[in-house]
Parts: C-alpha cells; structure tokens; sequence
C-alpha cells in the first residue's frame, strides 16, 4: 500500500502543477475571458474529468494558479534579494529587481485575475485577500533589501510609493514595451530613496 | 434644408454621446467581457440600427468611448489645474489632482481597455497610439502645473515616476478603497518632488 500511495501523490502534484501552469500560460496569452478550462485541461494533458475533480470551476482553477505562481514568484523574489549585491549600487538594484518582478508573466496573470475580480463579486472575495496577504510580504521583503527603518516619519510612505510606481510600470508594460525608459525612472528613484533614507536613519 | 438639419445634427451629436456614455458606464460595471453593444444600445436609450450604424462592432464603440471620455476628463483635468492653489501646498495639490484622475471612472474604463487589448491585436492597434497620445498630454500638462524645468538632468524621470506611482496607485485602489493610504503615499511624493524640483531649478 505504502509503496503505491508515494508516486500516486506525486503524480497527482505533478498533474495539479501542470493544470496551473497552463492556467498561467493561457491568461497571459489569451486573458481571462480568453481562458477557459477546457483549454487549460487540453494544454496541461489532464482528462476533463480531472480536472474538474481538482478544480471544480474556472475561478478555482484561476485561482489556485494565481496563488501558486505568486508562491513561486515570492520564492524567486527572495532568492534574488539573497543575491543583490552591497555598496553603493545596491538600491538601484533592488529597484531593478523590483521592476522586473512587476513586468512577469506572473503580473500580467494577476493583472488578468485583478480586473476580472473588479466585476465579479464571488471572485473578488477571494482575490481581495490574496492581494492582501502578498503586498504585506512584498512590502517586508523591500523593507529588508532597502534596510530601511519604517519607525522613522515618512520610511513608510516611500517604500509604499515604491510599490505603488514598479506597479503603475507592470501596467505601463502591458501596453508599449518600454524597458529603458523603466530603468531610466527607477534608477531615479534608486537616487532619491538613497538621499531619503540615509536621512531618516 | 438648412433649418432642418441643425436640429439632425444635434439630434446625432446627442445620440452618439448617449451610446458613448452608457459604454463607459457598463465597461466600469461590468467590465470588458461583460459589455456587449445590445446592452449600450438598451441603456443609451438607441436603436439597435441607429447604434450600428455609428458605431458597427464592440470595439469601435469601446474605442470611441474611451476616446471621448479621455477627452471629457483631459478638460476637466485643465479646468482643474487652472484652479490650484500656488504657494507651498501646491504640489501636493497637483498630486492630489493627478491621484484624483487615476481613480475616476475614465480610469477604471481604461483599465478594461488596456487590458482586453493586451489579448486582442486589432483593439491594440487603436489602444496604443490613443495612450501615448494620452500619455505624452498628461506628461505636459503635469510638467506646466509642477513648473518642472525638463531640461535640468534628471527632472523628465521624477515627473515620469510621479505619473506612472498614480497609475500604480490607480490600479490599486480598484480592488482596495485606499484614500487615506493613498493621500498619505501622495503627500509624501509630493515633499520630495518639492526638494528634488527646487535643487534642480
């Protein structure tokens, strides 16, 4: 029994897995009136009935792919802040980490699943406090990178306004590709935080 | 013939600004997906011949709507800046004026704009050249109300940054009501642009 159950748990990991990738894939490529799971099943190789015993509607499917890929992509985040280097330049490296995090594919998914939220009640109820949960955690993870000291006056509406403009650039993406122009900005701000927060601490 | 058709003309003019108005409301209530041209054409008062007839598919009436709209708030944008205060709580006045804009309806409607065209090629080719159009007028007139001098290193980037943070703030607050965060994060921009703005001049 014991030797079965092992790869039958694996398996079915791997096939919840693929199902939320393709989920992924298609809001990015097809948006969310675009996805349907009869598509995602179809790209994932999951029979129908699968599926659906996993991830009974279209907004379970899209949800749990949202929230998987944002574990996946909060790991991700958090390995790069591992590796951003000290010194001087540091800043301007958090931003940039931070700007591409905001033009993923995982921000175009979510960027889907937001608007679609915004006039469906019942989805709205779930994605509300997702986005909740992940902009506290994005939140700390810049406050550790930039060390910043949020006790002092005004730390914390510069970090928030950081969060706010690498999300209005996520946006601005969506639309024209404007990757220099986004490093121009952000290695502008990366001056400011540095004179800002070096004279709050 | 002449008395005649001044009053057709408007008569047009009213029914055509009728059918644009009820698309910005549904795009807002409904979203993208959920606004189809009977439902404009049922709440605009139209008929379904009168209305395809002006605008034959979804997506000139979207377009239309969204332009006109941008039009409307682009005036009431100047009027706006016409009537701030000068005197050191003028920019934050600016900021709060732009904030303001970033979380109207027109907003939201663009939203659903921008993101359906992500997915949807021929929508795109309209949508984008509309919104850097939009994009560079917005740009001017925030540059004329801060009284930023471009030419100075580095100001063109921190007027960008200010535009794409209310974009951000703007897509936030369509999932979260957040005008007191948002005032808190404006405010604070507002003391660095104020510095940053003044080193520079």
């Amino acid at each position: 029994m014991t030797a079965t159950r092992v790869p039958q748990e694996e398996r079915t990991r791997a096939m919840r897995a693929r199902l939320l990738e393709a989920t992924v894939e298609l809001l990015v490529e097809r948006g969310f009136a675009g996805t349907s799971t009869t598509l995602v099943s179809e790209r994932a190789g999951v029979s129908r009935g699968a599926q659906l015993h996993h991830f009974p509607t279209k907004n379970d499917l899209v949800l749990a792919a949202v929230e998987h890929l944002t574990v996946v992509r909060g790991a991700e985040l958090s390995a790069a802040a591992a590796a951003l280097p000290g010194g001087p330049r540091r800043t301007r490296a958090v931003l940039r980490m931070l700007g591409d995090h905001f033009t993923s594919p995982v921000f175009t998914a979510a960027l889907e699943l937001w608007v679609a939220a915004r006039t469906d009640a019942t989805l709205l109820a779930a994605v509300a406090p997702l986005e909740q949960r992940v902009g506290r955690e994005t939140h700390r993870l810049t406050v550790d990178v930039l060390g910043a000291d949020e006790s002092r006056p005004g730390v914390r509406e510069l970090v928030q306004a950081t969060l706010d403009l690498v999300r209005g650039l996520g946006l601005a993406a969506t639309i024209t590709d404007d990757a220099s122009r986004r490093r121009r900005i952000l290695d502008r701000w990366a001056d400011v935080l540095d004179t800002r927060l070096q004279e709050a601490s």
